[in-house]
């Protein structure tokens, strides 16, 4: 005896939520902590609470729909994602695992069902990091990875004179609950699109994300020389041209090995049609599937950096800015999401998770498990973001039983 | 018979002049219509008249200091440069030419003596051009090359509620003369110092300019597509990457063909640690000796371009955004240098000038020649811009006697 989750109200869910933030692009603009984020965050907890559910707000504003179990004393089994989006957003990143947690409840309530564990869905602030830096630090602040005071102290991105707790307090969604009672989750489950092209391109509506793998974040900084551009070019050190080296090796070394690289913001001084650049400033990120993987980038790219600084005569040097571990996820939870998959007869792959979710901070405490549905041609964090109703129902078949069972089965 | 140039009086004008506008570094922010160049001004007002000229200004503010020949009706012989700075300026860039005129002047009214022409020390306004768009623009204005109006319209980089009109008038210095009788001088010389390091490397103090080489300043436009850095390497379309070839590309072909050819600004869009760069543009600043150098180059960048758009699936457009013809200067007055050089047992050589001056924009109407003295290091727009007193020195003593034999010698 199963429980019939509803697809299609899923995907009118996820276009009604689409409307808070819409954007005449047909994307949507809905910043964390934002008036929109407000009336998402009001709008799934009408949701929640038409469905049987209770919902609490933790201090980092987080919110917390639960479901109860028959079990008072079991630990809920959580399903989770976020309502922000970054501000040339689509409707899926986020919105599809918070709803499709949802709809597990919704289901439940239709039926009249419970499972044994309660099921709490999660809408975790501030993922996109848009607004307010890191990204996902309310599940970092959560889990203990973040400090809860800090989260509250960043200043917003885009107006300094602000910062997360004014935002949190201005909507009306500072809570009470302590952010870190999301570490007793007995599971949790993440589902969201791949934001990559591979699962579209070998037709699997499934993917098993066996870990979100390690992050670095560098500023990388080329010292060379000014000068005026008429100046000859023999005994220039001109630095734009040997940080172009730089961004090149990037992707070479990436390519090579089987890794990601890139150069992502590039800043010069001087900064002036007249003048030879003297300093560059590059942002990099990198980022490998492999445990040594990213160690044997950054390897590669020092030797690079050698060779370029002896033939250029410029200075080279990496300043660590920020990244993320690699974190394994829980081999039981992937087995119930493989099951779910093979329960719906749905094809499914492992891959590794090349983009930092929430549930990169929520697994390093709880034993966790993320799932990726396709896309259409890997485009996310753009208006034309778009999914299939067939990979929006797999996810919602595969996801949906896999927390039922985690749950300890329909009681 | 001849005169004497005293060149300890002009290294110590140079010095007194360094004062107005002095940085901490050591430099000079002297922009142009400042209250810093209303100084500057006064001061060369006050030293021209106590030498014996009348001092007229004309409608873009360009100085005009004239000490009368004995024949009434001939045009006057010109000695120019200008007296505005970079923010990060030296004290030589500009200074240099204007005082080395006003030396000649001075040495003619302490002797008592006249030539047979008229010599006008002429102080161009907005030669650097940071302040007001595009650089040069009180000599183009004056010669028919830009047009008086627009000049005068051109907004302040620094606050665009200012036109270059308004600074004119703040400081006081809007004349009445009509900036087209410059193109009636009889001949323009102009001495610099070389912003390079040849003379310096080589050991000569004197570089006759042959012509000022043409110069081309694009913006190159490349797109790909953005996507997160958490896309795979394969089906990116980086154009950040693709826009690191065309640097070196840049790069590379300013040394097969003997020219000159940086990238100089770079933006980014998206400009975000998350984003590949999707759009990139880049301004490119090329310029070669040779008359048809920057054809050459320029056919070598676009085949570099179409290279490139089929090999990365990228966008490549370039735009044109400014540049200056190549002008040659004129023969009889080269070698009036020459000979002023050889006077004075000085070693010159020729050179093309790979930087526009104002003697470009003089040159298109009036028989002009612009000589270079060398400068530290080739440093220059840099705090730490210098010369010695000998190259000081050198200068004054081979374009003074070029200046009085041009003016049709001592009467």
């Amino acid at each position: 005896m199963s429980i019939a989750f509803d697809p299609d109200r899923l995907w009118n869910s996820l276009e009604e939520m689409a409307r808070i933030g819409a954007t005449p692009q047909g994307g949507v603009k809905r910043l964390a902590l934002s008036p929109e984020d407000g009336q998402a965050r009001a709008l799934l907890r009408d949701w929640a609470q038409a469905a049987g559910c209770t919902v609490t707000v933790d201090r980092l504003g987080s919110m917390y729909c639960t479901y109860a179990g028959t079990d008072a004393k079991a630990a809920p089994v959580a399903v989770g994602s976020h309502l922000d989006s970054v501000p040339t957003g689509g409707k899926y990143d986020g919105p599809y695992g918070v709803l499709l947690g949802l709809e597990i409840l919704r289901a439940l309530h239709q039926a009249g069902r419970r499972t044994r564990a309660p099921i709490t869905v999660v809408n975790w602030t501030n993922e996109e990091g848009s607004r307010f830096s890191p990204a996902m630090s309310a599940s970092g602040g959560a889990m203990g990875v973040l400090d809860e005071a800090k989260v509250l102290a960043a200043p917003d991105n885009f107006d300094a004179s602000i910062t997360y707790a004014d935002a949190l307090a201005a909507i009306g969604w500072a809570g009470d609950a302590d952010p870190a009672r999301a570490r007793d989750f007995a599971a949790y489950f993440e589902a969201h699109i791949e934001q990559g092209p591979i699962l579209e391109r070998e037709g699997i509506p499934i993917g098993i994300v066996t870990h979100c793998i390690g992050v670095e974040q560098w500023d990388v900084v080329v010292t060379g020389t000014d000068g005026h551009v008429g100046y000859p070019m023999a005994g220039r050190r001109d630095a734009l041209a040997a940080a172009s080296e730089l961004v090149l090796a990037l992707e070479r070394i990436a390519i090579e090995t089987g890794g990601m690289a890139t150069a992502t913001r590039i800043t010069l001084a001087p900064d002036a049609r007249g003048n030879i650049p003297a300093m560059v400033r590059l942002a990099a990120n990198i980022r490998h599937p492999d445990a040594d993987g990213n160690a044997r980038m950054e390897a590669a790219f020092r030797a690079a950096m050698a060779d370029l600084a002896t033939r250029r005569g410029v200075e080279v040097q990496i300043i660590r800015v920020g990244g993320y571990p690699r974190v394994p996820f829980a081999a039981p939870l992937l087995d119930a999401l493989r099951r779910g998959a093979q329960g719906a007869q749905l094809k499914h792959r492992d891959m590794p998770g090349p983009i930092p979710q929430d549930a990169l901070h929520v697994g390093i405490v709880v034993p966790s498990a993320l799932m990726f549905i396709p896309c259409h041609g890997g485009v996310s964090h753009h208006p034309s973001e778009s999914i299939s109703r067939a990979w929006c129902a797999a996810g919602l078949a595969a996801m949906g039983a896999a927390v039922i069972e985690a749950a300890g089965g329909l009681a």
